[in-house]
Formats: structure tokens, C-alpha cells, sequence
């Protein structure tokens, strides 16, 4: 590439590359205008799909989820759901990755109209990026099993701002994280205000009580890990259902183990409070847990619900 | 200002001038970075002050505010408050503005430990800008009255996020606000899940009754206008009070208004939900909307409350 009769070297995607205004970008460079209500008024929603070994995981699954959710908030950036596709096969190339974490959001943007305050005056706009692998729970902690905290504050209420629509307003799971931080618990789950078991901070709670697992059936997103959990369940022959957990059953639970895109099946060995703790079995992941991890990953490998990565769009000229 | 032995223009500020990692820049090149947790989990406060006629208005209780909600989410940057105090003067005296609207916000940032979750992990950062002066309700619909629709949606509960603690996690205004303009309202109002008025998207109501007025004790900001005019109606001897006020309270008011920093005292003609609206009075602003709207600037002419912004900060050598 040339510029200003300066040959300047090409940009370095390794660390992540980014979709941002129809630019492919370093994902270090790549940014939200101040004055973007995707920023000013969080009002953007996302989806994030990981990519294992050259494959997305139930790609189709996070853009249905993500589709829904831009109808929710009545968001239309320009792109169509091919071309929203086409893009995050491009983050993945760039980087060259084989695992990687690739998120993608649209923001309503800022008023075309200046001064206006009517979201239908913004120009909505899509972006995305792919970036290294990162795990919610670190793996060491995955392997010991979280101390999980039930928090203090509750979840804010299904009616206030539906949960199904996955969105950045985090301030009631950041509460909830601080307080279990300060607490020496690893991380966070929350009920609701009438003491029902909703989802922790970025993923979805399941118990295990005499064999059988269940889910919350409120306060929650509909987690893509929690539905392969599920399939899991049916074709092993476990007993899973998604219902009403009150925070006694959490509490008294077998085992506990939580679900999310950014880590798989992760297993709890402690819940508990500021006032005291519940250590699990043996103070280690549980065995139905363990069981449904190893089986999440062991299906991974074997290619379950994969989109193998379409690495020559790397090849495209990139307009950076 | 030399580049590469080549003169290159000055910025231009007169569209806003923003404070942006330690450097002054046009707010249209200010921009958060994507990975920053100010944006990706909305984990970041805020404060907004007014700047009328070369003075901002109530700037130490804005500062105030600003300095709790940062201690009450845990967030602590490296500026002091008058190190911030000094940023917000010279964006506004680069702008050159006479008449501007001031942001102040701080941001989790982005963890300095690679891959990590624990907020405690982030470099929290301040960011400022001042812009030309815009109005949360236009001038042409506050002199002839809002129209308010009083959301089908429920505010957030103070329980699960403190609405004491400004933030830009607005879904539950955003869903009423898109509600209130599709049901041709223009803007909206919600009341918490008990029937109890809360706030608007981005102001304080109000309600007059028998001559006596009440502004809602939850749900809401502890609004700084909202202040002031409990100071006004304390001089001019109206009965005033922040207490519960029930959506029926609201229905039946003899007069509406809100209040914020960007519009003052904004007067409403018109209340109601997608099934029927109630014109208040003669379908125009009530007497002591009006009176305390014409109070409030009048008293901003007198130099109330006013700090004159030190222009002399504008000649500082530029570090962009």
C-alpha cells in the first residue's frame, strides 16, 4: 500500500480486526464516536458467537437471536443478514485465527437531523469484530469450579427491559460483580425482587438436583449455550428442563454450573453470600457438571453445529 | 502548528471541542474505543452542565453529583476534581460558545491485565466535550407544550439500578420514547410497577394541583434544575415538595411540566397513553409552568448561581 509516495506497511490484525463504517480496521483502532447513542444512551444491541478450530459454533443460531433482537429495538442499519455474515467470515480471516471471539452490534448512531432527540432521525449502523479467545471464568477457575455470590441488588425486571434482547446495560450485573469481588467470590449470580434465580454476568445458571437440571425461565437470555446444554441433556438421557429456581434451590443444589458463549460449560464449586458460603459436593466441579463439559467440547471437535470459516475473504483488498 | 515540515490548519472547535485522554480535540474526532467497558457493559457515569451567556450554571453541585456517582460505582480516574473543573472550562473557551451544553463522564475503561473481567483490573478514564447548546424538548414544542404519553413500560426499579447515579443505561426510556412517537406523543413519562410517576427520558416532572406542586420521590434523578425550581417556588412562596405522585395524581394534574439542564423548565399541554389523551388547561402551557419557566431565565439573566467560564484557558498551546 502506498501513501503520500511512502510505502507504509500493512495493518496488523493479529490482536483483532474490526467492521466499522465499512472499513476492515485493527480492532485497536476501531471506535464509537462520543456522540453516538449506541454510547450516549446504550442503545445498541449485540450478539457474540465464538469460533473454534476454524468453525463458528451454531452461527446461524447467534444471527436468528441477533435479527430478533435489532426487530426488537427497531434498529435497520444498511447491511443485509448475508453481507452481516460476509463480514464477520472477514473479521475472522484477517486476524488468522483458529479460536477466536467475535462480536457483533448495531447502534442507533447519531440524528441526521442535528439536535434531534427521535431515535427514527439516527442513522442505525452495524459493526463487528473477531478477537482472541477470551473466557468469562478464567480456565483455572473453571477447573477448581467458581465461588459464585448471590448478589445483593436484584435483577432488573423482565417488564423494565427485556432480557432476551441482548444488550450492554450491564449496571445491575456490575453491582452484582463488584460486591462478589469485594466479597472474595469469583463472580456474581442475581434473582429477582421475588427471590427467583434470573442469570449472572454474562451467562446463565443451571442447578442440578437429584439428577435432574433445571434453568431459570425468567430474567434471562435465551443463552445459545444454554440450548446446546439442553440437546446435550436429551441425547445423554439427562433430565433438563428451563422453570422457576428460587434461590433455596440454588442454594441447596447438588451442583451448579453456568453456560455462556465465551467459555462453554463452566462449573461451580461454591454459592454463597456475604454472610456465609455453601461449598458443593467436594468443593470441585460436580459430576454432571464435569460430564456436560466434557461433552460440549468433545462435539466440538467432532464438528457439531460448525460453519468452518471462510478464510479467502482475508484476500480481499482491504480499504483501510 | 507545523506536520512534516508542512503548515497544517488548526483545529476547528466551533462544533464542539472534547477532552479526550489527556488531549483536546473536535468533538467530531472524539470517540470511544470499541473494547472500552464504558461502552461494551455501559459501565460509566455522567453529569451534564449548562454554560448560559459565558457562565455555567450550578457548576460546583454538578461537579457533586458527579463526584458521588463515580464513588458509588467504584470508578476513579486519574484527573482531580479541579483538574476536571479546569477541562470543562477550557472545552467550552475553545469552542469559543457563549451558550453550550457540557458533558463530563468517566469510564471503566479497559483492563490493563489481558483477558481479564474484574472491573478493579480497568484503567477508568475522564472524558468531557462541550457542544452548541441543544434543547431535550424542541423551543417550538415547549412554547406550545409537550405532549407526554405515559409508557406502558415500567421504569427500572431504584433497587436494581440507582437512578441517583446518572447513566447512559436508558432501554427502558428508549423503549417509551419510541412508544410515545409512534403513538404521535413527543416524548413520554413512566411510572415505576407500583403506579407510581417516576421521570422522563433525560428530565424531572413535575405536577401542579390546587396551586400546590409535587415532583416524584423515586425513580429519578436528583435532578439539578429540578432544584432549582424548588429554590424558585420557595422564593416566590408556592407550596413545593418531592413526594409520591401516582400516575392518577398525574392524570388528573391541573398542570405538567419537566425540568432538565438542557431546556430549563419545559411546560406540557397534553397527557396521556395510546388509548386517550388529556389536554391540560387550554391545550397550552398552565400559568405556573409558565411563571416558573419565565423565573428560571430570568434569574439566569441575573448572573444566578453562575460561574463565568475562564476564556483565558482557551489560549493554552493545543496538545492534538
Amino acid at each position: 500500500m502506498q501513501q503520500g509516495g511512502r510505502a507504509v506497511s500493512e495493518p496488523d490484525f493479529s490482536e483483532g480486526a474490526a467492521y466499522v463504517r465499512g472499513r476492515f480496521v485493527p480492532l485497536a483502532e476501531a471506535a464509537v464516536p462520543l456522540t453516538d447513542w449506541g454510547f450516549s444512551r446504550s442503545d445498541v444491541v449485540y450478539d457474540v458467537v465464538h469460533v473454534y478450530r476454524g468453525g463458528f459454533f451454531r452461527l446461524a443460531d447467534h444471527l436468528d437471536r441477533f435479527h430478533r433482537a435489532m426487530a426488537a429495538r427497531q434498529l435497520a442499519p444498511a447491511e443485509s443478514r448475508e453481507q452481516m455474515e460476509a463480514v464477520l467470515h472477514r473479521c475472522v480471516a484477517l486476524t488468522g485465527l483458529d479460536d477466536a471471539y467475535v462480536s457483533m452490534m448495531t447502534l442507533r448512531g447519531r440524528p441526521r437531523v442535528r439536535g434531534s432527540r427521535r431515535p427514527a432521525d439516527c442513522d442505525n449502523h452495524f459493526m463487528a469484530y473477531a478477537a482472541p479467545w477470551i473466557d468469562v471464568i478464567p480456565p483455572e477457575v473453571q477447573a477448581r469450579g467458581a465461588h459464585l455470590m448471590i448478589a445483593s441488588n436484584p435483577r432488573i425486571p423482565d417488564a423494565s427491559v427485556d432480557p432476551t434482547v441482548k444488550n450492554f446495560q450491564w449496571a445491575d450485573l456490575t453491582t452484582s460483580v463488584l460486591e462478589a469481588h469485594t466479597n472474595h467470590y469469583d463472580t456474581s449470580v442475581l434473582c429477582d425482587a421475588e427471590g427467583f434465580v434470573t442469570e449472572g454476568p454474562g451467562f446463565n445458571v443451571f442447578i442440578v438436583q437429584d439428577g435432574r437440571i433445571v434453568t431459570p425461565d425468567r430474567g434471562s437470555l435465551q443463552g445459545i449455550t444454554r440450548r446446546s446444554v439442553l440437546e446435550i441433556c436429551a441425547e445423554l438421557g439427562i433430565e433438563a428442563a428451563i422453570a422457576p429456581v428460587t434461590r433455596e434451590m440454588l442454594e441447596n443444589a447438588d451442583e451448579v454450573f453456568a453456560a455462556t458463549t465465551a467459555g462453554g460449560v463452566m462449573p461451580v464449586a461454591r454459592v454463597g453470600t456475604a454472610s456465609g458460603v455453601r461449598i458443593l459436593g467436594n468443593d470441585r466441579p460436580g459430576p454432571i457438571s464435569a460430564l456436560l463439559r466434557e461433552e460440549y467440547w468433545k462435539r466440538h471437535e467432532a464438528g457439531w453445529h460448525m460453519t468452518p470459516v471462510r478464510r479467502e475473504l482475508a484476500e480481499l483488498p482491504v480499504p483501510v
